[in-house]
């Protein structure tokens, strides 16, 4: 159990494993940064020096968005995500919405068939009950679309000033209904890395919305549940060897998690990559790169090449991924150069990715 | 499936049912307060008109602690729970023991063991490390004590006044490995009604450590996982009815809304419930009856009378349980009185108890 597989716990999901490390000791004075939550460095830094020391003894094989879990003759997907993006409502979505179609594109992204959610509100005294009303229907509405049902909730609520109106959390329970083992670990050179759509509408969108950079634009969130056209793909025997979504971090955080974690390297096509015309203006604008901010309903899947234009087909048949295209693929790293990933520009220079620090935008999910 | 029984999600906690109620109008002025999260009369109501209607789809059987899920040829317990607890450290625990012990007894009550758990944290921004590793650190042990893997989780990070240092959901898994079915619709007129221990040290822990109410008191939290002695009463072969923790509400509100559940009357001997000096004396300064205050290690079971020495015999056998004692039983309702629980004084004299319209304490888990 090499210590980067931890790294795949990117967005700040940790799943528990023994990486065999001894944590940095803690000082006593150190606080919590928001930057600890974003995805980064920081929050890898959480949790090899918080998280893993403490939970060393449990599951050990457990990676990326959920944990697997043999129960009986299933397996069993499990997953968290808590949700406190601000604002609330947003084009194309809210926290309701958002707090389904995160976790279960979590277990679809594990090659779960999502089943089940729990529901835990963290409501702020005063909060609005219409509003609440309006989030718990786009609650139920997205897992309706999403077949999944809510069977167990609690609410809490705690005094103003101490919240932010509403936080919500989604635990997700799926089944792995195929025999593929869909894991970082089962990247291979030369397989082909296809993105489902164009990047960065959600975290610019939130960050349109955001006071004092109201941009009078028409963007919507990319916020969807995917596990239809993932299932698709698993129904139909096509062999997938990886997917991700791309929330905290992007694209680019992504990619160089699932590099690191595979120790292989990634090469991309920049000219392929699709951005909209206003994600692409407001990062212009900004100065903030779309390859890093953040989708609610975008991912990766990395797969053998012969498997690239089945792939292509079954996701061009969805709304969600009908943009699907390939941007790149996995190749075998020169030594000491493991965990790379360069992207091209249209004149073939390559530029190396580099891990954010901290995050661009907090909050957004 | 009667509208009462949706009355079983007293602590805030709803698991989904259809009542085939029509929802009350929601004003559009009308905002959360705080007892809306105190299990109390406006919980339900929240339930009510807010959950239920949007969940109306779900699955239909369900209720207690936590949902059960038929899962290939085994049966699943699915539950959830947030803790927002002030102060996070108090004697006998912290929010860490606690969103273990919390859940794990929600899963026990429903007569699961208790095996994985998720974890998702919402720490506010400036919150110290050591402070996070010392909960986190206890969170570890009482899952290692409970025998539950902390198998994923997610952390997030609010700004600085959105929060109030930690909130954590726990979701939990366990699995039902007996044939016995334990829910408010087993209780039979007859019944033994047996409390596990004295009551309300939790509530009345947490009163003394709030600022200004500083007791210079010895009291410690009651707070404690105890599956264990649950799960020896299901080996053993006993026949269990129903079994209730005793959170949110205390004693007096999970017998009420058991009553109500089952459309039955219990009747509770006063001088026997086993009530700590402390918690009386500060309960008579305070003007807080005991009987309303929130335990996180109490619970009732509901029982044949010919099982009654077996479960007091296993019982005391266990730290957590050693106080168990009958309390009182499960009578035939006179025509109209469904649902009544009437405590006897010393001269035989009934009290009929009630629901609490709102809550006594805030944030007491």
């Amino acid at each position: 159990m090499a210590e980067l597989e931890s790294k795949s716990t990117f967005t700040g999901q940790f799943t528990v494993q023994f990486t065999g490390q001894c944590p940095a000791p803690i000082n006593s004075n150190e606080r919590v940064q928001l930057a600890h939550g974003g995805g980064g460095k920081l929050t890898q830094q959480l949790i090899d020096n918080v998280f893993l020391p403490h939970f060393s003894n449990a599951a050990l094989n457990q990676q990326g968005d959920g944990a697997v879990l043999d129960v009986g003759s299933q397996k069993l997907v499990f997953s968290t995500d808590s949700y406190v993006i601000n604002p609330l409502f947003f084009p194309g979505g809210d926290i309701g919405s958002l707090s389904v179609s995160g976790t279960v594109n979590d277990l679809a992204m594990m090659g779960a068939t999502p089943k089940y959610l729990s529901l835990g509100l963290i409501i702020e005294e005063g909060f609005l009950l219409s509003d609440l009303d309006t989030v718990v229907a786009s609650i139920a509405s997205e897992a309706k679309k999403a077949g999944v049902q809510v069977v167990t909730g609690d609410t809490k609520v705690v005094d103003k000033g101490h919240g932010d109106g509403l936080y919500i959390n989604t635990a997700g329970i799926g089944v792995i209904e195929h025999n593929q083992v869909i894991t970082p670990a089962q990247i291979t050179p030369g397989d082909k890395i296809i993105l489902s759509g164009d990047i960065g509408r959600h975290g610019m969108c939130i960050l349109s919305q955001r006071e004092g950079l109201s941009f009078n634009s028409e963007l919507t969130s990319d916020v969807a549940s995917v596990h239809q056209p993932v299932l698709a793909l698993t129904s139909a025997g096509v062999v997938l060897h990886c997917m991700r979504d791309l929330t905290r971090g992007g694209l680019a955080t992504s990619l160089l998690e699932l590099a690191q974690t595979s120790a292989l390297s990634f090469t991309l096509n920049s000219d392929v990559i699709p951005v909209s015309n206003e994600v692409q203006a407001i990062g212009e604008l900004l100065g903030i790169d779309p390859l890093y901010v953040a989708n609610e309903g975008r991912f990766v899947i990395i797969a053998p090449p012969e498997q690239e234009q089945s792939i292509l087909d079954i996701l061009a048949t969805y709304d969600a991924t009908q943009g699907a295209i390939t941007i790149g693929e996995v190749v075998t790293p020169k030594p000491g150069e493991e965990g790379l990933v360069s992207i091209m520009n249209a004149y073939g220079v390559p530029r190396a990715l580099s891990m954010l620090s901290g995050e661009q935008l907090p909050r957004i999910c």
